[in-house]
């Protein structure tokens, strides 16, 4: 069925969010409405409140730029990681899957995407400054490159390596495990901790 | 990948609701989650607000049980719906689907679902003594009967037949163009708009 006429306006209102989300056409966003009417009020009131709080009260790590319930990420106030290596990727969901693997204890930087002129996405719309100063600051024994194995990511890697490479780090990618074209928060975990485990050297 | 631990107790807060939702996943939900957060604060607001708001301030018409922004609907207070005729569905998705067809021009009777044992569902808890009292109280001179064309659909046709009757109202059911075994809110305009123009008295 189309949706030519809703019998109520709040109803319309709600559909029409829900369908302003990634892959929810108005079918689905009704369906979801739905289901959320016929839940008691107490429990609409707190999914409402959940978003509106997350965007309202979420914070970004001032170190790694990783999403953060305080000023410093976990992952940065932790004193058992390795401080000396940062693990460079484009998303909080890739820091995520490579925790997931359990095998990875050094820091993290978040570029917040990956160089793409088609999306109009250039180096200066990325946390590149920050990377560079903690590099240019010292400390740092080994860079990892773990962005998606993609053109953009060899662009990405290509265009870090030339700013990075003068600071005389070890700059290392991640195994060729991951299958080239895949996006890397789709890969499965033993691959993506074997990927990690066998990095290697940064080769232009 | 799994959600072992999340950077941020707002995000993860955010994710389990949208992964309560019917057919939706946590990878699902934890993508919709990411689209909000990269939103701006305003319309974030708006998107939760909706839904509290959706369920503080809706009504349900106190003549059909439908939908509806105000104490009676927009359908029951229109002065060109035929009043005599009285379309009975399960749900406010079955009104909406019936109206698109424009082939209608009666009024409703929701009854807020199905008898069905298998999920607790029985007459009582359907909005059944409201509809007689309506036929009991005169003018109406046709109930048309638009369930889903199941089990469970025939047996509450069959149960309101016997409360209704008696009164002697005609009783009609939807062309038999609906498939057998489809459920009513996914036939398409074409098939259902036939099928109320070809509807038949109801035979036990």
């Amino acid at each position: 069925m189309s949706f030519t006429e809703f019998p109520s306006r709040l109803l319309e209102n709600a559909v029409n969010e829900f369908s302003s989300l990634p892959g929810i056409g108005r079918k689905t966003a009704f369906r979801l409405v739905m289901n959320l009417l016929r839940r008691d009020s107490e429990e609409v009131r707190k999914f409402g409140e959940s978003i509106i709080r997350l965007h309202a009260e979420i914070k970004y790590c001032e170190v790694c730029n990783n999403i953060s319930d305080t000023g410093i990420c976990n992952i940065c106030n932790d004193p058992k990681r390795d401080r000396s290596v940062i693990c460079v990727v484009e998303s909080i969901q890739d820091v995520m899957a490579i925790e997931n693997t359990r095998q990875y204890r050094g820091l993290y930087h978040v570029l917040g995407g990956i160089i793409s002129p088609i999306d109009g996405m250039g180096p200066s719309d990325l946390k590149i400054d920050t990377l560079e100063a903690k590099v240019k600051s010292g400390g740092i024994r080994e860079i990892i490159f773990a962005l998606s194995t993609t053109m953009e990511g060899d662009t990405t890697n290509f265009y870090l390596y030339k700013r990075l490479s003068k600071y005389n780090p070890l700059i290392t990618t991640l195994a060729r495990g991951v299958a080239i074209g895949d996006e890397l928060e789709y890969t499965d975990e033993i691959t993506l901790g074997r990927a990690i485990n066998n990095r290697n050297p940064y080769q232009q």
